[in-house]
């Protein structure tokens, strides 16, 4: 459980806060390739296994059978900012399947950033379930129901069948078996399954190369991926780490965070998965590791460099946007990552 | 600085994730009562000493030249929300040492909750500086300065009197020497020191009791405690643990909370201050290490209980308001307090 210190959040050159973390980088025929901290401790990984819980959609045919296209692909597997292109292509997505946005029981988000709330605000409109960050893989969750002839009323019900199969999937994707007991319920309502670290990674190498899977599935997963690299912009918006990082990055790098600190990637051209998490549940330590670990891993060109630097060393700015601190790795990140 | 985990945030059951953090109770003598990891880690106390740095305006003259209420003098130890009742008094105290709002030089920020910024944005205004957390601080420094007929262009600078004459403070009351070493800039641009947890809950002992202060000093102390404790609103504003428990406890116990996990207090009863710091700067987890420290120091009624209960255990509620998870002491917190 004493996992170490990743990343330290300065000020005037002191450090003032420090996030510890664990990380396993897997490949996909399961073998810890890094691993730093307790890498079996069991982690709930929230909206980061997104594009997994997205795989049923597409291997029941589901997605084809509603025309969804990449940018709607790419908003099932998202955490999106509920700008006004993500609440209109939930929309959309809902229409396909003939539904509208009632049918949603992800529950009301705020836009993240003032300027799409003040225009909620300005047009007199709360926010609604479209806007929650949650809405596409709701709307995902939806057309799927729909497509197989099920309820749409209770799909966020543990016993549900489309919880069932994405439980299935979790389990052939991962090889941990998933019961009540590591049952958590999500922001958005749905069930959320504290899974083990390296075999969260181990189910991104998989969706990384499709090494280990069933052809249908291995075709699912690399549909996915091509989604969310094509349409970086729908799996979250502006001033957001997967969205800059995989536009910068080119189908090098798939990226996901999730809430409470978890943040997961595949890498293709190393045949890896990553699934990290710092331990307080910080979004800023857990994006600092991220960007540390892709650092280390990959060689890049300036234009990657340029995307990930932001996230890597994040100047502090306060009210008058004067340089107060950073949240950067510590300085044995990578000593860390070799000696492990 | 391996400090102990203190605080477990759970979801179904399981625990999601955890918040480190050390604590120090110091009697008026000096005297470390209670200590729970590096009580001696320089940590800055950013807004949590907004009290402290308060003395200087009581201590001279002149709150009472300028005639500040003690809705002003909480203001002026306030870390607000920026609703409109707390923007109004940072504005009438400009007005009592004839300036205005363009006087401060604290930047501006948005209201704390969606509603104080949706009556800005309805009626076509930003937020300015009056609705910075920080514009009573400020606007009581301004006061200052202008009453000593300073210059107030640049109060907010390490050399200004303004600032010199806080430093001074913190070194009396803390008994620390404070140099450029320790000096960090904050959010709201002035300056912070780093300063030795123990202490900085002697300056809080110092605070509570007046013991060990020149009679002006321990006199100005008491004016600024009275000043928060009848003024709680002021202090933070709705929803806030600051404003809540202040209220509840009616006299009892000073709390102020700083930005990246840090909580002060004064307890005169038992002549104890405290000081806190939450490892990787989180908030809920210095709230709940504070609602802990003081259920177990001090016996409560009925009004105090209610009042802290929501911060000692803050219950996570998603989108939907359903209940998934806590976020509460460690099962052995009260050891940890009196073994230590």
């Amino acid at each position: 459980m004493d996992n170490p210190v990743l990343v330290e959040v300065t000020r005037g050159g002191l450090v003032e806060s420090r996030h510890r973390g664990s990380l396993a980088i897997v490949d996909a025929n399961g073998k810890l390739v890094f691993g730093v901290g307790d890498v079996t401790q069991g982690v709930f990984p929230r909206s980061a296994i997104k594009a997994l819980q997205a795989l049923p959609l597409v291997e029941s045919g589901a997605a084809e059978a509603l025309d969804y296209d990449e940018a709607e692909l790419a908003l099932a597997c998202a955490s999106h900012n509920g700008e006004a292109v993500h609440a209109n292509t939930a929309r959309v997505m809902l229409m396909k399947a003939g539904l509208s946005e009632e049918a949603l029981l992800c529950g009301p988000q705020w836009p993240r950033h003032m300027d799409d709330a003040a225009d909620l605000i300005l047009h007199e409109e709360g926010p609604c379930a479209l806007h929650n960050n949650c809405s596409g893989k709701h709307a995902g969750f939806l057309g799927l129901a729909r497509t197989l002839g099920l309820s749409t009323n209770n799909y966020i019900d543990y016993d549900h069948p489309v919880q069932q199969e994405i439980r299935a999937v979790l389990e052939g994707m991962t090889g941990q078996i998933i019961g009540h007991d590591v049952c958590g319920t999500d922001g958005c309502s749905i069930p959320t399954y504290a899974l083990q670290l390296d075999k969260t990674a181990l189910a991104f190498a998989r969706f990384a190369t499709g090494e280990g899977l069933e052809p249908v599935r291995a075709k699912a997963a690399e549909t996915l991926y091509e989604a969310c690299v094509n349409a970086p912009y729908m799996v979250a918006g502006k001033q957001r780490f997967c969205s800059d990082v995989m536009e910068a990055f080119e189908g090098r790098v798939f990226v996901k965070t999730g809430a409470e600190g978890v943040f997961c990637a595949a890498l293709p051209e190393l045949g890896y998965g990553i699934a990290l998490k710092c331990d307080d549940g910080a979004t800023r330590g857990a994006e600092v590791i991220m960007a540390g670990v892709i650092n280390q891993l990959l060689e890049t060109n300036k234009q990657e460099e340029k995307a990930l630097e932001p996230y890597l060393h994040q100047r502090l700015l306060n009210r008058r946007d004067i340089h107060v601190g950073d949240v950067r790795p510590v300085s044995d990140f990578a000593a860390l990552l070799r000696g492990s």
